[in-house]
Protein backbone atom coordinates (compact mmCIF):
# COMPACT_ATOMS: atom_id res chain seq x y z
CA UNK A 1 0.00 0.00 0.00
CA UNK A 2 1.25 3.37 -0.56
CA UNK A 3 1.86 5.43 2.51
CA UNK A 4 3.04 9.11 3.11
CA UNK A 5 3.92 9.84 6.53
CA UNK A 6 3.84 13.60 7.20
CA UNK A 7 6.25 14.87 9.55
CA UNK A 8 7.93 11.48 8.91
CA UNK A 9 11.34 12.97 9.90
CA UNK A 10 9.71 13.34 13.79
CA UNK A 11 10.60 10.68 16.38
CA UNK A 12 7.03 9.30 15.83
CA UNK A 13 6.94 9.62 12.15
CA UNK A 14 10.39 7.93 11.70
CA UNK A 15 9.33 4.91 13.86
CA UNK A 16 6.39 4.47 12.15
CA UNK A 17 8.30 4.54 8.38
CA UNK A 18 10.54 2.33 9.64
CA UNK A 19 7.87 0.23 10.54
CA UNK A 20 5.68 0.04 7.38
CA UNK A 21 8.82 0.01 5.29
CA UNK A 22 9.61 -3.03 7.26
CA UNK A 23 6.64 -4.60 6.62
CA UNK A 24 6.24 -4.56 2.88
CA UNK A 25 5.24 -1.15 2.09
CA UNK A 26 5.51 1.51 -0.14
CA UNK A 27 6.45 4.56 2.33
CA UNK A 28 7.04 7.99 1.57
CA UNK A 29 8.22 10.53 4.63
CA UNK A 30 7.49 14.02 3.58
CA UNK A 31 9.46 16.86 5.55
CA UNK A 32 8.62 20.21 5.63
CA UNK A 33 11.86 20.03 3.57
CA UNK A 34 12.60 17.88 0.49
CA UNK A 35 16.72 17.40 1.41
CA UNK A 36 15.18 16.43 5.11
CA UNK A 37 12.46 13.92 4.03
CA UNK A 38 14.88 12.30 1.00
CA UNK A 39 17.89 12.65 3.80
CA UNK A 40 15.52 10.78 6.48
CA UNK A 41 14.56 7.87 3.39
CA UNK A 42 17.98 7.07 2.75
CA UNK A 43 18.67 6.60 6.89
CA UNK A 44 15.68 4.69 6.50
CA UNK A 45 16.44 2.31 4.13
CA UNK A 46 20.27 2.17 5.75
CA UNK A 47 18.54 0.69 8.79
CA UNK A 48 16.01 -1.76 6.96
CA UNK A 49 18.48 -2.77 3.99
CA UNK A 50 17.32 -4.98 1.13
CA UNK A 51 14.51 -3.88 -1.04
CA UNK A 52 12.83 -1.58 1.24
CA UNK A 53 10.89 0.89 -0.78
CA UNK A 54 11.27 4.35 1.26
CA UNK A 55 11.47 7.24 -0.31
CA UNK A 56 11.49 11.09 1.30
CA UNK A 57 10.04 14.44 0.05
CA UNK A 58 8.24 17.55 0.76
CA UNK A 59 4.85 16.85 2.55
CA UNK A 60 3.08 18.51 -0.03
CA UNK A 61 4.44 15.82 -2.44
CA UNK A 62 4.29 12.93 -0.20
CA UNK A 63 0.45 13.86 0.74
CA UNK A 64 -0.39 13.78 -2.94
CA UNK A 65 0.16 10.63 -4.36
CA UNK A 66 -0.68 8.34 -1.12
CA UNK A 67 -3.59 5.86 -0.64
CA UNK A 68 -3.51 6.70 3.33
CA UNK A 69 -1.94 9.45 5.26
CA UNK A 70 -0.28 9.53 8.72
CA UNK A 71 0.18 12.70 9.91
CA UNK A 72 2.86 12.88 12.84
CA UNK A 73 3.28 16.80 13.54
CA UNK A 74 3.23 18.56 17.05
CA UNK A 75 0.19 20.16 17.30
CA UNK A 76 1.48 23.74 17.25
CA UNK A 77 2.14 23.48 13.85
CA UNK A 78 -0.80 20.96 12.87
CA UNK A 79 -3.30 23.54 11.92
CA UNK A 80 -0.80 25.26 9.56
CA UNK A 81 0.40 21.81 7.82
CA UNK A 82 -2.94 20.59 7.12
CA UNK A 83 -4.02 23.80 5.69
CA UNK A 84 -0.34 23.39 3.34
CA UNK A 85 -2.05 20.10 2.55
CA UNK A 86 -5.33 20.84 1.87
CA UNK A 87 -5.05 21.66 -2.58
CA UNK A 88 -2.84 18.55 -2.70
CA UNK A 89 -4.52 15.49 -1.33
CA UNK A 90 -6.81 13.61 -2.93
CA UNK A 91 -10.29 12.91 -2.49
CA UNK A 92 -10.82 9.59 -0.85
CA UNK A 93 -7.68 9.84 0.67
CA UNK A 94 -7.66 8.15 4.00
CA UNK A 95 -5.79 10.01 6.62
CA UNK A 96 -4.86 9.23 10.09
CA UNK A 97 -4.07 12.44 12.68
CA UNK A 98 -2.08 11.19 15.75
CA UNK A 99 -1.67 14.37 16.78
CA UNK A 100 -1.67 15.08 20.46
CA UNK A 101 -2.68 18.30 22.06
CA UNK A 102 -0.14 18.44 24.49
CA UNK A 103 0.25 21.86 26.60
CA UNK A 104 3.68 21.89 25.33
CA UNK A 105 2.55 23.76 22.54
CA UNK A 106 1.67 26.57 24.23
CA UNK A 107 5.17 26.34 26.41
CA UNK A 108 3.13 23.90 29.24
CA UNK A 109 3.77 20.52 30.71
CA UNK A 110 4.19 17.87 28.17
CA UNK A 111 1.69 16.00 31.12
CA UNK A 112 -1.43 18.19 30.51
CA UNK A 113 -3.53 18.70 27.41
CA UNK A 114 -5.16 22.11 26.17
CA UNK A 115 -8.51 21.63 24.31
CA UNK A 116 -8.86 22.41 20.60
CA UNK A 117 -11.60 24.62 19.67
CA UNK A 118 -13.30 21.96 17.65
CA UNK A 119 -12.69 19.63 20.88
CA UNK A 120 -9.44 17.20 19.76
CA UNK A 121 -6.59 17.99 17.22
CA UNK A 122 -8.10 15.43 14.81
CA UNK A 123 -11.30 17.22 14.57
CA UNK A 124 -9.17 19.98 13.72
CA UNK A 125 -8.03 18.41 11.01
CA UNK A 126 -11.26 17.40 9.93
CA UNK A 127 -12.61 20.87 9.63
CA UNK A 128 -9.59 22.05 7.92
CA UNK A 129 -9.67 19.38 4.94
CA UNK A 130 -13.29 19.45 4.99
CA UNK A 131 -14.95 17.14 3.21
CA UNK A 132 -13.97 13.73 0.44
CA UNK A 133 -11.08 12.72 2.52
CA UNK A 134 -11.75 10.11 5.39
CA UNK A 135 -10.54 10.94 8.34
CA UNK A 136 -9.87 8.46 11.59
CA UNK A 137 -7.16 9.23 14.62
CA UNK A 138 -5.06 6.91 16.39
CA UNK A 139 -1.13 6.25 17.54
CA UNK A 140 -1.45 8.45 20.57
CA UNK A 141 -0.76 6.16 22.71
CA UNK A 142 2.46 4.58 21.24
CA UNK A 143 5.82 5.48 22.04
CA UNK A 144 8.22 6.69 19.71
CA UNK A 145 11.28 4.42 21.27
CA UNK A 146 9.17 1.08 20.81
CA UNK A 147 8.50 2.22 17.04
CA UNK A 148 12.39 2.71 16.14
CA UNK A 149 13.19 -0.48 17.85
CA UNK A 150 12.10 -2.64 15.12
CA UNK A 151 13.49 -5.82 16.59
CA UNK A 152 11.20 -6.07 19.32
CA UNK A 153 7.72 -6.40 18.54
CA UNK A 154 5.27 -4.17 19.99
CA UNK A 155 3.92 -4.45 23.22
CA UNK A 156 0.68 -1.73 23.05
CA UNK A 157 -2.44 -1.67 21.22
CA UNK A 158 -3.45 1.42 18.69
CA UNK A 159 -6.86 3.38 19.78
CA UNK A 160 -8.25 4.07 16.39
CA UNK A 161 -11.40 6.26 16.34
CA UNK A 162 -13.27 7.65 13.23
CA UNK A 163 -16.94 7.78 11.44
CA UNK A 164 -15.85 5.72 8.79
CA UNK A 165 -16.01 1.88 9.42
CA UNK A 166 -14.35 0.82 6.44
CA UNK A 167 -11.15 3.67 6.32
CA UNK A 168 -10.71 2.76 10.33
CA UNK A 169 -10.17 -0.96 9.22
CA UNK A 170 -7.93 -0.05 6.62
CA UNK A 171 -5.49 1.92 8.93
CA UNK A 172 -6.29 -1.23 11.09
CA UNK A 173 -4.84 -3.79 8.43
CA UNK A 174 -1.56 -1.55 8.22
CA UNK A 175 -1.33 -1.64 12.11
CA UNK A 176 -1.79 -5.31 12.05
CA UNK A 177 1.18 -5.84 9.72
CA UNK A 178 3.34 -4.86 12.49
CA UNK A 179 4.51 -7.69 14.74
CA UNK A 180 2.43 -8.09 17.96
CA UNK A 181 0.42 -4.52 17.43
CA UNK A 182 -3.30 -4.56 17.47
CA UNK A 183 -5.78 -1.59 17.12
CA UNK A 184 -8.72 -1.57 18.68
CA UNK A 185 -11.99 0.64 17.26
CA UNK A 186 -12.86 3.63 20.19
CA UNK A 187 -16.06 4.61 17.81
CA UNK A 188 -16.24 7.70 16.09
CA UNK A 189 -13.91 10.34 15.67
CA UNK A 190 -14.75 12.74 18.75
CA UNK A 191 -13.29 9.70 21.30
CA UNK A 192 -10.00 11.13 20.04
CA UNK A 193 -10.55 14.15 22.19
CA UNK A 194 -10.06 11.05 25.12
CA UNK A 195 -7.12 9.22 23.00
CA UNK A 196 -5.52 12.11 22.27
CA UNK A 197 -5.18 13.35 25.74
CA UNK A 198 -3.79 9.57 27.37
CA UNK A 199 -0.79 10.76 25.66
CA UNK A 200 -0.26 13.40 28.52
CA UNK A 201 -1.30 10.23 31.22
CA UNK A 202 1.39 7.71 29.95
CA UNK A 203 3.69 10.84 30.03
CA UNK A 204 3.33 11.50 33.77
CA UNK A 205 3.33 7.45 34.42
CA UNK A 206 6.75 7.93 32.16
CA UNK A 207 8.04 10.53 34.73
CA UNK A 208 6.58 8.84 37.86
CA UNK A 209 8.65 5.61 36.71
CA UNK A 210 11.73 7.03 34.53
CA UNK A 211 10.64 5.26 31.87
CA UNK A 212 10.15 6.43 28.51
CA UNK A 213 8.01 3.83 26.56
CA UNK A 214 4.40 3.18 28.80
CA UNK A 215 1.90 2.23 26.44
CA UNK A 216 -1.82 0.44 26.75
CA UNK A 217 -3.17 -2.93 25.93
CA UNK A 218 -6.71 -3.25 25.93
CA UNK A 219 -8.36 -6.42 27.89
CA UNK A 220 -11.85 -7.58 27.32
CA UNK A 221 -11.35 -9.74 24.67
CA UNK A 222 -8.82 -12.13 23.11
CA UNK A 223 -8.30 -10.42 19.82
CA UNK A 224 -9.50 -6.74 18.36
CA UNK A 225 -9.22 -5.43 15.04
CA UNK A 226 -12.81 -4.84 13.58
CA UNK A 227 -15.61 -5.20 15.35
CA UNK A 228 -18.26 -7.64 13.51
CA UNK A 229 -21.90 -7.11 13.00
CA UNK B 1 -7.96 -2.23 57.32
CA UNK B 2 -10.98 -0.89 57.92
CA UNK B 3 -12.19 0.09 54.57
CA UNK B 4 -15.24 2.44 53.98
CA UNK B 5 -17.05 2.13 50.55
CA UNK B 6 -19.45 5.05 49.77
CA UNK B 7 -21.96 4.34 47.87
CA UNK B 8 -21.30 0.60 48.04
CA UNK B 9 -24.93 -0.66 47.65
CA UNK B 10 -23.99 0.35 43.91
CA UNK B 11 -22.28 -2.26 40.98
CA UNK B 12 -18.85 -0.95 41.34
CA UNK B 13 -18.79 -0.33 44.97
CA UNK B 14 -20.35 -3.50 45.57
CA UNK B 15 -17.57 -5.59 43.52
CA UNK B 16 -14.76 -3.64 44.81
CA UNK B 17 -16.39 -4.54 48.64
CA UNK B 18 -16.30 -8.15 47.90
CA UNK B 19 -13.09 -7.67 46.41
CA UNK B 20 -11.69 -6.40 49.65
CA UNK B 21 -14.07 -8.23 51.95
CA UNK B 22 -12.42 -11.05 50.41
CA UNK B 23 -9.32 -10.04 50.82
CA UNK B 24 -9.92 -10.10 54.45
CA UNK B 25 -10.59 -6.48 55.20
CA UNK B 26 -12.48 -4.97 57.24
CA UNK B 27 -15.13 -3.48 54.59
CA UNK B 28 -18.31 -1.11 55.95
CA UNK B 29 -21.12 -0.87 52.85
CA UNK B 30 -22.21 2.67 52.75
CA UNK B 31 -25.49 4.10 51.77
CA UNK B 32 -27.88 7.03 51.51
CA UNK B 33 -29.96 4.71 53.67
CA UNK B 34 -28.76 2.56 56.68
CA UNK B 35 -31.40 -0.25 55.91
CA UNK B 36 -29.72 -0.78 52.41
CA UNK B 37 -26.48 -0.67 53.51
CA UNK B 38 -26.90 -3.27 56.14
CA UNK B 39 -28.54 -5.29 53.11
CA UNK B 40 -26.22 -4.98 50.44
CA UNK B 41 -23.42 -6.08 53.68
CA UNK B 42 -25.73 -9.27 54.52
CA UNK B 43 -25.81 -10.01 50.45
CA UNK B 44 -21.78 -9.80 50.64
CA UNK B 45 -21.11 -12.17 53.35
CA UNK B 46 -23.11 -14.73 51.75
CA UNK B 47 -21.52 -14.77 48.68
CA UNK B 48 -18.14 -14.88 50.36
CA UNK B 49 -18.92 -17.15 53.45
CA UNK B 50 -17.06 -18.07 56.18
CA UNK B 51 -15.36 -15.28 58.07
CA UNK B 52 -15.95 -12.48 55.49
CA UNK B 53 -15.87 -9.16 57.68
CA UNK B 54 -18.23 -6.98 55.99
CA UNK B 55 -20.90 -4.67 57.61
CA UNK B 56 -23.35 -1.86 56.48
CA UNK B 57 -23.96 1.38 57.23
CA UNK B 58 -25.15 4.91 56.12
CA UNK B 59 -22.34 6.62 54.11
CA UNK B 60 -21.66 9.21 57.56
CA UNK B 61 -21.24 6.66 59.56
CA UNK B 62 -19.11 4.52 56.89
CA UNK B 63 -16.97 7.44 56.32
CA UNK B 64 -16.27 8.37 60.25
CA UNK B 65 -15.09 5.28 61.02
CA UNK B 66 -12.49 4.03 58.57
CA UNK B 67 -8.90 4.69 57.56
CA UNK B 68 -9.55 4.44 53.85
CA UNK B 69 -12.61 5.69 52.15
CA UNK B 70 -13.44 4.31 48.54
CA UNK B 71 -16.07 6.77 47.31
CA UNK B 72 -18.20 4.95 44.66
CA UNK B 73 -21.38 7.14 42.82
CA UNK B 74 -22.15 8.39 39.99
CA UNK B 75 -21.08 12.12 39.16
CA UNK B 76 -24.61 13.62 39.40
CA UNK B 77 -24.68 13.04 43.22
CA UNK B 78 -21.03 13.52 44.29
CA UNK B 79 -20.83 17.14 45.47
CA UNK B 80 -23.71 16.48 47.53
CA UNK B 81 -22.55 13.28 48.82
CA UNK B 82 -19.03 14.99 49.67
CA UNK B 83 -20.79 17.92 50.99
CA UNK B 84 -22.72 15.54 53.51
CA UNK B 85 -19.85 13.66 54.36
CA UNK B 86 -17.25 16.26 55.44
CA UNK B 87 -18.45 16.87 59.04
CA UNK B 88 -17.89 12.92 59.46
CA UNK B 89 -14.59 12.47 58.13
CA UNK B 90 -11.86 12.30 60.43
CA UNK B 91 -8.90 14.00 59.69
CA UNK B 92 -5.92 11.96 58.05
CA UNK B 93 -8.28 9.42 56.18
CA UNK B 94 -7.40 8.32 53.02
CA UNK B 95 -10.03 9.21 50.47
CA UNK B 96 -10.11 7.22 47.06
CA UNK B 97 -12.23 8.94 44.53
CA UNK B 98 -13.47 6.76 41.76
CA UNK B 99 -15.98 9.17 39.87
CA UNK B 100 -15.98 9.58 36.29
CA UNK B 101 -17.89 12.38 35.03
CA UNK B 102 -20.16 10.95 32.55
CA UNK B 103 -22.68 13.07 30.33
CA UNK B 104 -24.98 10.88 31.21
CA UNK B 105 -24.99 12.99 34.67
CA UNK B 106 -26.79 15.72 32.39
CA UNK B 107 -28.83 13.50 30.46
CA UNK B 108 -25.90 12.85 27.83
CA UNK B 109 -24.28 9.76 26.53
CA UNK B 110 -21.83 7.58 28.66
CA UNK B 111 -19.38 7.55 26.05
CA UNK B 112 -18.92 11.31 27.00
CA UNK B 113 -17.88 13.61 29.10
CA UNK B 114 -18.06 16.92 30.72
CA UNK B 115 -15.64 18.61 32.67
CA UNK B 116 -16.32 19.81 36.34
CA UNK B 117 -15.39 23.33 37.28
CA UNK B 118 -12.49 22.27 39.34
CA UNK B 119 -11.06 19.85 36.34
CA UNK B 120 -11.81 16.54 37.33
CA UNK B 121 -14.15 14.98 40.15
CA UNK B 122 -11.37 13.90 42.39
CA UNK B 123 -10.55 17.54 42.39
CA UNK B 124 -13.76 18.72 43.05
CA UNK B 125 -14.46 16.13 45.81
CA UNK B 126 -10.86 17.70 47.30
CA UNK B 127 -11.99 21.29 47.27
CA UNK B 128 -15.09 19.97 49.16
CA UNK B 129 -13.18 18.27 51.77
CA UNK B 130 -10.61 20.54 52.01
CA UNK B 131 -7.51 20.26 54.36
CA UNK B 132 -7.14 17.06 56.66
CA UNK B 133 -8.18 13.96 54.11
CA UNK B 134 -6.00 12.32 52.18
CA UNK B 135 -7.38 12.52 48.44
CA UNK B 136 -6.33 10.06 45.64
CA UNK B 137 -8.19 8.78 42.51
CA UNK B 138 -8.44 5.46 40.77
CA UNK B 139 -10.57 3.03 39.65
CA UNK B 140 -12.57 5.12 36.88
CA UNK B 141 -10.82 2.37 34.59
CA UNK B 142 -12.38 -1.15 36.02
CA UNK B 143 -15.43 -2.70 35.15
CA UNK B 144 -17.81 -3.40 37.69
CA UNK B 145 -19.14 -6.81 35.55
CA UNK B 146 -14.93 -7.33 36.54
CA UNK B 147 -14.91 -6.77 39.84
CA UNK B 148 -18.09 -8.89 40.94
CA UNK B 149 -16.82 -11.63 39.19
CA UNK B 150 -15.04 -12.83 42.41
CA UNK B 151 -13.44 -15.78 41.63
CA UNK B 152 -11.89 -14.36 38.34
CA UNK B 153 -8.53 -12.83 38.53
CA UNK B 154 -8.72 -9.28 37.30
CA UNK B 155 -7.15 -8.31 33.69
CA UNK B 156 -6.63 -4.50 33.99
CA UNK B 157 -4.78 -1.96 36.29
CA UNK B 158 -5.62 0.95 38.28
CA UNK B 159 -4.69 4.22 37.60
CA UNK B 160 -4.18 5.89 40.61
CA UNK B 161 -3.35 9.82 40.65
CA UNK B 162 -3.16 11.72 44.00
CA UNK B 163 -0.70 14.61 45.61
CA UNK B 164 0.48 12.37 48.56
CA UNK B 165 2.55 9.56 47.46
CA UNK B 166 2.19 8.04 51.02
CA UNK B 167 -1.48 8.02 50.29
CA UNK B 168 -1.33 6.36 47.00
CA UNK B 169 0.58 3.52 48.44
CA UNK B 170 -1.60 2.57 50.71
CA UNK B 171 -4.72 2.54 48.43
CA UNK B 172 -2.18 0.40 45.85
CA UNK B 173 -1.34 -1.76 49.02
CA UNK B 174 -5.27 -2.46 48.93
CA UNK B 175 -5.10 -3.14 44.92
CA UNK B 176 -2.19 -5.34 45.53
CA UNK B 177 -4.38 -7.67 47.47
CA UNK B 178 -7.23 -8.35 44.56
CA UNK B 179 -5.77 -10.94 42.46
CA UNK B 180 -3.87 -10.37 39.61
CA UNK B 181 -4.65 -6.44 40.37
CA UNK B 182 -1.64 -3.78 40.00
CA UNK B 183 -1.52 -0.11 39.99
CA UNK B 184 0.19 2.03 38.13
CA UNK B 185 0.75 5.61 39.95
CA UNK B 186 0.28 8.25 37.25
CA UNK B 187 1.12 11.18 38.90
CA UNK B 188 -0.73 13.96 40.73
CA UNK B 189 -4.27 14.17 41.60
CA UNK B 190 -4.94 16.62 38.39
CA UNK B 191 -3.75 13.79 36.28
CA UNK B 192 -7.31 12.52 37.33
CA UNK B 193 -8.94 14.35 34.23
CA UNK B 194 -7.25 12.51 32.18
CA UNK B 195 -7.95 9.11 33.71
CA UNK B 196 -11.61 10.05 34.92
CA UNK B 197 -12.45 9.91 31.04
CA UNK B 198 -11.00 7.12 30.06
CA UNK B 199 -14.21 5.42 31.75
CA UNK B 200 -16.16 7.07 28.54
CA UNK B 201 -13.74 5.49 26.22
CA UNK B 202 -13.73 2.21 27.70
CA UNK B 203 -17.85 2.54 27.13
CA UNK B 204 -17.37 3.84 23.77
CA UNK B 205 -15.18 0.25 23.24
CA UNK B 206 -17.37 -1.80 24.78
CA UNK B 207 -20.04 -0.39 22.32
CA UNK B 208 -18.38 -1.12 19.37
CA UNK B 209 -17.59 -4.61 20.28
CA UNK B 210 -20.54 -5.41 22.19
CA UNK B 211 -19.04 -6.18 25.47
CA UNK B 212 -19.07 -4.93 29.21
CA UNK B 213 -15.86 -5.19 30.92
CA UNK B 214 -12.84 -3.97 28.58
CA UNK B 215 -10.23 -2.69 30.42
CA UNK B 216 -6.54 -1.38 30.56
CA UNK B 217 -2.77 -3.25 30.89
CA UNK B 218 -0.04 -0.92 31.30
CA UNK B 219 2.82 -1.70 29.12
CA UNK B 220 6.45 -0.83 29.15
CA UNK B 221 7.50 -2.34 32.45
CA UNK B 222 7.14 -5.89 34.24
CA UNK B 223 5.78 -4.42 37.43
CA UNK B 224 4.26 -1.20 38.42
CA UNK B 225 3.14 -0.67 42.15
CA UNK B 226 4.62 2.49 44.02
CA UNK B 227 7.83 4.58 42.10
CA UNK B 228 11.52 3.36 43.46
CA UNK B 229 13.72 7.13 44.29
Amino acid sequence: MQVAIIGGTGEEGFGLALRLGKAGHQVVIGSRSEEKGASSAENAREILGGTADVAGTTNEAAAGGCEVMFVTVPFGGQADIYRALKEHVRPGTIVCDTTSPLATAVGGKAWHVIRPWHGSAAEQAAAILQTGVRMTAGFHTISADALRAIDVPMDSDVLVCGDDAEAKAVVGGLIEDIPDMRWVDCGLLSQARIAESMTALLISVNRQYKIHDSGFRITGRDGWGRPVG
